[in-house]
């Protein structure tokens, strides 16, 4: 039965605490209040936001969206921007706040069934936060990374691309990763920022641009970045998880590679080929369609040809990158425009996956389910 | 034997009066002489730039390297960033004096052969440019597309991402779209500028970031500006080739059209899904791996099934996308850090062809040649 639930990685919540944070505040990020609607103002630049309600905060209300779409297990984590804009002494302790509010949230939160052979398994688990802002120490950092290892429902942490203020390929980060490695959380990298705006032009497109190109451009850059600084070969058992199915980094690889190969500044730094990187990676299945996801599970699947020493002539099969990719939902961001018994962004990323050739029966349960069990260590005997 | 030709749509020259013109500058674009060498100095931010010869504005070495690599035509391009940093005067008359000077670099050029059974296919053709610069006429502009049009072997145009400064969704470009599809001239979109430098941070990775990133998420950042704006709506019969695979268009194209499909701003703008228009366009074979050529195939193929009205559940075959995709080098850039017989980064490009899943054996002749013979009508009876 375990192979046949549907788990969701990629669903985020602002907790009552965050929300009311937000509510405090007078500049982006901020809830304001137009017209008896709340409304969320995150995105650089933005000026009316988007319309927010109690799916944003009430754990009911996501209860009630995973029964709607048959999801029976959701591991949940604060939506961007999380604390970027606190200080180091404010960050610090909302994040140890917020962990424990987390915690709260999945822990007294309803069992998926008695009737399996897993150990109890809960409907809801959490990504914790950890409170990346400039200047703060590293013990502060490292403090939330202890908290977050030891709280039973809490099975890693969410992160931007900032870092310290300097992004994620700064050494100053080397002790963090290194814990978080020792303490087998997963990181899941999510975008906020984007890309200067001033690539998207005079005219008004709603905030498609940002959301369709900023967000995938930036969590390539990060990757990128950390490929590129040799974080992957300093922690060779960090677990990434990267956001909207790696953004385009599946489709620059070989691009990278040979940027790479051709650039005497970088040409001898890493031990593997760029493309190596990429099986080391875990990415979501959040990508809306059908061929995105076979082509992503390729790009896994070949990455061990590119081990340094390997046969890069070894034909690869589609089917083996799909361990590695775990459905998401991206909720409760893309609302239909319109009232629908489902979700039109959550049928599309089910469609998606229910439909790549190359994926057995089991590769798709496993995609829908099975992988982030594993990859998360749910249900297993204690 | 015609179909057996190796065809090469993407290589740039800087015609000998473009590389005068570099060379008279003290300000980026330029071409400066450190220490007896040359160097070319184009990106923004960029130093020290590259090192430059001959490969990059001699005709004879541009053939040599043909031979080398068994490439029969080459459709030549200025290498960017073009006419952007003239004035608007300027722009002019450079634009037409160097669409003179390509006519002459191909006219004057080889044969292929005097044994096939195609008229005279000459060895270089060329893609023209136009004076796209701020407040410059539309009627210059559309001057420059008449030159070219009537030019016998500039068979279209090659342009960056900026328009008349506004970006390539200005509906002042309107009469210059019209005119350009009226002549069926092809649009070779290349990108200069990338992205806001403090994306890549403070570490030194050389040109990868602005390279291997930047360049595409550029291309990506027009093509999907293009298609917003509904120019592809306004003028079906357009015929855009974006370099490097089309950037990261394909891998965001679903996403993209859930995220027009889930803003109220634009969702009901286009006539069709998004990913109808990326049946539109043509896309160069530069993407230095097969599982991403496939994967181009993929999207290309399947964009018939987004028309309004259609069928979405019927089946694609890949082999069906391979029509609209056409080798390239980047020649001279990407040139090996030590001497070898054949630049890597061709032999990638060739080998990444070969490899393709699902390609048939015509298939990849037509990515090789074939394709780029019809799209520029190229040794056709007159």
């Amino acid at each position: 039965m375990a192979s046949k639930l549907l788990v969701d990685v990629h669903t985020h919540v602002y907790l009552p605490r965050y929300a009311s944070l937000l509510r405090s505040r007078s500049s982006v990020p901020k809830i304001v209040s137009l017209n008896n609607q709340e409304r969320l103002v995150i995105l650089p630049n933005e000026t009316t936001g988007r319309p927010v309600g109690a799916q944003y905060w009430d754990r009911d209300e996501k209860l009630k969206f995973m029964d709607r779409h048959g999801i029976d297990v959701s591991v949940v984590s604060t939506a961007n921007p999380w604390l970027d804009f606190l200080t180091p002494s404010e960050a610090h302790s909302t994040a140890l706040e917020l962990n424990n509010d987390l915690e709260e949230y999945c822990s007294t939160g309803p069992n998926v069934s008695q009737t399996t052979n897993l150990d109890v398994l809960k409907r809801l688990y959490g990504f914790g936060l950890l409170p990346l802002v400039p200047e703060i120490s590293t013990e502060s950092v490292l403090e939330a990374v202890k908290q977050i290892a030891g709280a039973p429902h809490l099975k890693g942490l969410i992160m931007g691309t900032r870092g310290l203020g300097k992004g994620l390929d700064d050494e100053a980060l080397d002790p963090i990763w290194s814990a978080i490695e020792e303490a087998e959380l997963v990181v899941f990298l999510h975008p906020h920022y984007g890309v200067d705006s001033s690539a998207w032009g005079e005219k008004d497109n709603g905030h498609v641009l940002p959301l369709a190109l900023g967000f995938p451009f930036e969590t390539t850059t990060a990757a990128t970045r950390l490929i590129l600084s040799g974080v992957f070969d300093r922690f060779p058992r960090l677990r990434l998880l990267l956001a909207h199915s790696g953004g385009t980094l599946p489709q620059l690889s070989s691009r990278l590679a040979s940027c790479i190969d051709h650039d005497p500044v970088v040409a001898t730094r890493l031990k593997h080929d760029a493309r190596y990187y990429l099986g080391k990676l875990y990415l979501d299945a959040v990508a809306y369609g059908s061929e995105e996801l076979g082509f992503v599970s390729d790009v896994l699947a070949r990455a061990g040809r590119y081990e340094k020493g390997a046969h890069q002539e070894t034909a690869t099969v589609r089917s083996a990158g799909s361990d590695r990719m775990l459905f998401g939902t991206d909720h409760p961001f893309f609302p239909p425009l319109s009232a629908t018994e489902k979700w039109r962004s959550v049928v599309e990323n089910l469609d998606a996956i229910e439909n790549v050739q190359g994926w057995s029966a089991a590769d798709k349960d496993a995609v829908r389910g099975g992988n982030a069990l594993s990859l998360f260590k749910l249900g297993s005997k204690a």
